[in-house]
């Protein structure tokens, strides 16, 4: 192990990507790599970048990572799609549009699965985010699809988040409707060739003139993603946010409610696997069968269950 | 208490509204309602309906909900929405369309939050659920916004999970993407009165062609909800997933992997009460504090919170 961190911390892309697998199988070796190299992370700016379905969000995150190569900075992007077995081919067919970034040794991109045992996106996503701010990238990109959920979670490990709206059928009011818009740093109207974009720019400003006084107000960039339009504003805009935290104090609470939520989190699902092992499933089964026949109502079998590890 | 219990199981919709709420709160008194009304569900049929921004869900559900009523059946509806101060305005807005249903006493709809307070669908949604099912109504219909973790959450409680595809600007691949289509036993084209409905149902054939041999296909209705169209066709396709997962004894699996995953669900969140409880808040702080700084990794702060309650 210590031949792997000792390459990793080298800078060897190949000792990254084999970090990352062991990271990601969340195996008791891989929360000792997250040990080892967290202690280096913490220098990166971490930015989700999240939207609705077609919002054009994967051809983003490639066209601000080229932005950020063309400043000379370095990304790694996190991709987190739903697992999927039965989509994985439209996934990969996705990731080709990255193939020439992917021969940039100044990118590292990878894709991981969203759905962790018993929801919420899995623990290992944060512990992938730190690992590669370990490795040094200047930029941390964490990709998400769809809409809900997720992209709260993301907006928590993300110094700056990135909502992708697009000018679309009506999309853009359903969009504000799902309640993410509160978590944007900066708002993107991409497809911003298409017909509507300056309606949607109406729409957006005229929400955020809703935002509570004192708040500060996402800014509203327009690009066209896939002819690399826009990103230069994109970058600044986001920078700006940055500069924004740093000075007003904002980033110390964004790295302690990010930490809070992480603590607790994997500190969930050690009792959670503790349950697994103190209850033997012939047992846990059992109990799972009065509830389904309404012989046990799910709380007092929770507390069951609970009272096994803990009182 | 016992006079609320009574006048419930009586059918007073007052009675319901009253319990739910306190349900809702998640409560110690809450949950006692649930354990005295829980032996009184599993009688409706549960359905949930997902699908991405915009494609007409709220509209769909009001529809199907106005569909039963023809049929003689009673309806309750949870619609669960990302918990949104910002954006209220425009959920409220969406339920004007629910009125003319509100009038009806066959018909009872409430509003949840989706947020729960680490990831995850807040297990009160399964409890309000089970609420509903057991004040008789025939149908529990569960609306969620979004496209993400929270549908494979809902499709765990429904026993039968429509998704709601739309023809747009290219969404429609996008949806698929995301996942979900898997988790779907009716899959709706929805707005099927717009260009390319036609192309998407195509499209729906084409991926479902793709499914393992064995697994059961997923039926594809044409709906344009606007108009109430389609929507006897779509109750038909319910009920013949209902009647399958019943002759297929599948549903008994339903049962037990809702019910698993509830347990599973609500003894991770007692846990994580008695963390906060075992650990006073200073000295969570001090440790989240180690970990925004980099002085300790997540995982052995994780550690010490779980060995505060057990070991």
């Amino acid at each position: 192990m210590d031949d792997l961190v000792e390459r990793f911390l080298r800078g060897e892309r190949r000792a990254l990507s084999r970090v990352i697998t062991r990271v990601e199988n969340a195996t008791p070796e891989g929360r000792e790599y997250v040990r080892q190299l967290f202690p280096h992370s913490g220098k990166a700016h971490i930015i989700g970048i999240t939207g609705g379905a077609g919002s054009g969000k994967s051809t983003l995150t490639g066209a601000l990572a080229a932005e950020y190569r063309k400043r000379g900075k370095t990304v790694g992007i996190v991709a987190v799609d739903p697992s999927s077995p039965f989509t994985q081919g439209a996934i990969l067919g996705d990731r080709i549009r990255m193939q020439d970034l992917a021969l940039d040794e100044g990118v590292y991109m990878r894709s991981m699965a969203s759905r962790g045992a018993l929801g919420g996106l899995a623990p290992t996503i944060d512990d992938v985010v730190a690992v590669m701010d370990a490795f040094g990238f200047d930029y941390v990109l964490i990709e998400t699809v769809g809409a809900g959920q997720d992209e709260v979670e993301i907006a928590g490990t993300a110094l700056t988040t990135i909502l992708v709206n697009n000018p679309g059928t009506g999309d853009d009011i359903q969009a504000m409707k799902a309640g993410i818009i509160e978590i944007a740093d900066v708002l993107v109207v991409n497809k911003a060739d298409h017909p509507g974009a300056d309606v949607l720019v109406s729409q957006l400003q005229a929400l955020l003139s809703l935002a509570p006084p004192g708040s500060r107000r996402p800014e509203i960039v327009k690009t066209t993603a896939v002819r690399g339009e826009g990103l230069d504003k994109l970058a600044d805009a986001i920078e700006q946010h940055r500069q924004w935290l740093e000075s007003s104090g904002t980033i110390d609470q964004c790295r302690n409610d990010d930490a809070r939520h992480q603590v607790l989190s994997i500190a969930r699902a050690i009792l959670l696997e503790r349950i697994r092992a103190a209850t033997p499933e012939a047992d846990l089964q059992a109990l799972v069968e009065r509830v389904a026949s309404r012989d046990l109502d799910p709380h007092t079998a929770a507390e069951e269950l609970a009272a096994a590890v803990s009182s």
